[in-house]
C-alpha cells in the first residue's frame, strides 16, 4: 500500500487557472523543502541520511550510471554536468527505455542513479532491476515516498516538491536539479574534489535559491505573457544552450511541445551548423539561453561561443527569444527579446533559467486554448512500457 | 599542403540529377572500397595497419570517448552500439562542440576516436586537441587522406567513399560505420569477446553487403519516390528507432531537415509517451525503423517493442511510414507505407535501413524544388567553429 503524506487540501488550484501555473510558481517552496535539512551554509555541512552508501563505496566509484525518461532524463543531463564537474567521476545517462533493452555494462565499482517524478515510472523500474542484476547499488531520486524505485533502492533522496498533478512536470524537475546539486556537494565533499570553502559558497548560494526563483518568477511572467502573444502562431521552435544549458534547452522545447503542441526541438548551440541551421527562416523563433557567470571562466566562455551562434541566428533572419542574467547588455543589443533572470552560479543557473522556459511554454499554450494540465496522448505517469 | 588521391573526374555527376543522389547510388562501392584489404572472411582475419595500437593498448583500454558533430556524431553513436555489444567496452559519444568546453575526465586506458568526413572540422580537431591534452592516443575516421585530424592522430582508419560533393553527407556515413563495424571486429578479436566463428559470420556478410546494399536501393528507390510526392507538404515528421536504430532515426530526420527544410526530429521510440506523443495528430508522418534480425532474440524483443509503439502512433491517427525487412507480414498489416530492405544481422541493418531514409530525404526535396546539393545556411566542412 502506498502512502500518501501530504494533505490533499493542498493538491486544490489554490486560485491559479491550472495547476500547472500553480506548480510553476510552488518551486520556490519545493526547492527550499528539498534542501531543508540537508544543507547547512553556516556548518558547510551536508546530510544525506538515506542515500546508505558507505564512505568507501562513494570514495572508490568509478562511474555513475543514471536511467530515466522524459524531464526526468533532463534532470539527468543536468546531474551528469554537476557530477562531472564537481566530483571528476565520468556519469553516464540512458533513457531508461534504451537501458533496459541494450545490455548496458557495468562494473563492480559503478553506481546506479534511477530519477523519476512518480517513483513508479515503468522503464525507470526495469533499468532498476538491470542494475539490481548487474549487482550495482542503485540510488533513487523520486518525488513519493515509498514509491516503488524507492523500495527497491539502496539509498534515496526523496524530493519534496509535494503532489504534481499538472501532466507536463515543473516543480519535480527543479526539485530533482536541487537533489542533484545536494547529491553533486556531498560526493565532492567525500572525495575532497572541491575545496570545502567552495562548496560552503554554493551552500550558502542555494540557500537563498528559492529567493531568486521567486524573483525570477515576478520578473519573467509579465514578459512571457507578453511573448506568447508574439509567438503563438510559431508552428516550430528551437531551443539553444551549451554545457549545462543544453538539458535546460531540452526541457524547455519538451515543455512547449507537451502542452502547446508546438513542434520545438532543443539542440546544443554548437550543433546548429552542422544541419539545423537549414530551418531558420523569418518565421523561425530560436530560444537561445545565454546566461552566464562572470566569475566563472568556463562560463563565460560558453557564453561567447553562445553569442556568436545567435548571431549566426540572427544574420539569417531568425527570431531570438534570449535568457540572459541581470545586467547583460550584450545580448540584448543583438536580438529582438530578453528574459532576465538573477545572477547565480553555473551551477544553479540552470534551475533559474528554467522558470521563464516553464511560463512560456504556459502561456502559449492558454494563448492557444491547449489543455494545459492534460495535454493529448500524455499520462501522468507511465507505469506501462 | 594537402594531397588529393582521386580523380577530379570521379567527382562529376555522371548522368545523375544532383551530386547527392551519384553519392547515395556509390555506396555500394563506397562500403566495398572501405572494407577491401581490411577483412577476409575466409581467413578471418582482420588487418588494420593505420590503426598503430599495441595489442595491450587494446585489450586493456577501458573506455572508448568518441567525438564528431553531425552526420558523423550519429556515426558515433552506432558504434557506441556495436563496440559495446562487440567489445563490452563502455563508450561515451560527444558532440565535439560540447567535448572541447566540458572540462572531459579522462583517464590513462581510455582512447579517444574522432570521426569527421573532411577530417578538418573545427569542433573535432579542437576535441582531439583535448584529448591529446589528457594524454590519451586518438584514432581518426577521416575521408581524406591526410586530413588535419589525421595528421594528429595516432591512428586512422581511412573510409574510401571518394570525394563528396553534397552537402548533406551520404556515402560518408555508410562509410564510416563500415569503418566502425571493422573496428569493433578488430577489438573483439584482441579482446576475445566474441567466438572466432562468430566473428567470421558477419564478415562473411560484410562480404555481399555491397550486393544487399544494391538491392535496398533497387526496391526502394520508386516506393520513396512515390511517398515523396504523398508527404511533401508535411511540416513535420517525426523518426522513430530502438537500439543501433536510434541513431538511424536521428540520420534520417537530419537528412530531411537539411535539404528539405523539414522540421524532422528523430526519437527512441520508448520516449515517445514522456513527451513527443503530443505531436500526433492525423497531418503528421511518422518513419518508424522496425526492421529486425530473426535469429537474435535482443534484435527481435526490439522489434516488437517498436511495434507497440507504432501501434500507439496508428491508435493516434498518425501515418507511420514503417522500414522492414523483406518477409515482414506483421508491419504491413498496421501500417499505410512500408519500405522494405534485405535482410541482414543486426549489426548491418544500420547500413541498410539508412538507404532508404537518404532517397525518401531527397526525393522530397526535389520534390519541394529545393537546392538539394547547396542547401541554405550550410556548409560542407565546417571549418570555423
Amino acid at each position: 500500500p502506498q502512502h500518501i503524506t501530504w494533505d490533499p487540501i493542498q493538491a486544490e488550484k489554490n486560485g491559479y487557472a491550472h495547476f500547472m501555473l500553480k506548480e510553476i510558481y510552488e518551486q520556490p517552496r519545493a526547492v527550499r523543502d528539498t534542501l531543508r535539512g540537508r544543507i547547512s551554509a553556516a556548518s558547510g555541512h551536508i546530510e544525506l541520511p538515506g542515500l546508505d552508501l558507505s564512505h568507501d563505496e562513494i570514495v572508490h566509484a568509478e562511474r555513475i550510471l543514471i536511467a530515466s525518461c522524459g524531464t526526468s532524463w533532463h534532470a539527468g543531463l543536468v546531474g551528469k554536468f554537476l557530477l562531472e564537474r564537481m566530483v571528476r567521476i565520468p556519469v553516464e545517462v540512458d533513457y531508461a527505455s534504451e537501458f533496459r533493452y541494450r545490455r548496458p555494462i557495468m562494473r563492480s565499482r559503478d553506481i546506479g542513479l534511477l530519477i523519476s517524478q512518480s517513483g513508479e515510472t515503468a522503464d525507470t523500474l526495469a533499468a532498476q532491476l538491470e542494475m539490481i542484476a548487474g549487482d550495482i547499488p542503485t540510488l533513487s531520486i523520486c518525488n513519493v515516498v515509498d514509491a516503488a524505485l524507492t523500495r527497491k533502492a539502496r539509498g534515496s533522496i526523496t524530493t519534496n516538491a509535494g503532489p504534481e498533478i499538472g501532466v507536463a512536470s515543473t516543480k519535480a524537475f527543479t526539485a530533482q536539479i536541487a537533489a542533484l546539486l545536494t547529491l553533486s556537494l556531498y560526493f565532492a565533499q567525500c572525495r575532497k574534489t572541491m575545496p570545502q570553502e567552495a562548496v560552503q559558497s554554493i551552500l550558502r548560494e542555494l540557500e537563498v535559491l528559492p529567493k531568486a526563483m521567486e524573483e525570477a518568477l515576478r520578473t519573467s511572467a509579465p514578459v512571457c505573457a507578453r511573448l506568447a502573444k508574439i509567438f503563438s502562431n510559431a508552428t516550430d521552435v528551437l531551443f539553444l544552450g551549451r554545457g549545462i544549458h543544453y538539458p535546460i534547452a531540452l526541457e524547455g522545447a519538451l515543455k512547449l511541445k507537451e502542452i502547446s503542441y508546438i513542434h520545438a526541438e532543443g539542440y546544443p548551440a554548437g550543433e546548429m551548423k552542422h544541419g539545423p541551421n537549414a530551418l531558420i527562416d523569418e518565421t523561425l523563433p530560436v530560444v537561445c539561453l545565454a546566461t552566464k557567470d562572470g566569475d566563472d571562466p568556463d562560463s563565460v566562455l560558453k557564453y561567447e561561443k553562445t553569442l556568436s551562434n545567435i548571431q549566426e541566428v540572427t544574420a539569417r533572419g531568425g527570431r531570438v527569444i534570449a535568457i540572459v542574467v541581470e545586467g547583460d547588455t550584450a545580448v540584448s543589443s543583438l536580438v529582438e527579446h530578453t528574459i532576465t533572470i538573477p545572477r547565480a552560479s553555473e551551477a544553479l543557473l540552470p534551475i533559474l533559467e528554467t522558470v521563464p522556459l516553464q511560463l512560456l511554454a504556459y502561456f502559449i499554450a492558454v494563448e492557444k486554448g491547449c489543455d494545459v494540465d492534460q495535454p493529448r496522448n500524455l499520462a501522468k505517469s507511465v507505469t506501462v512500457e
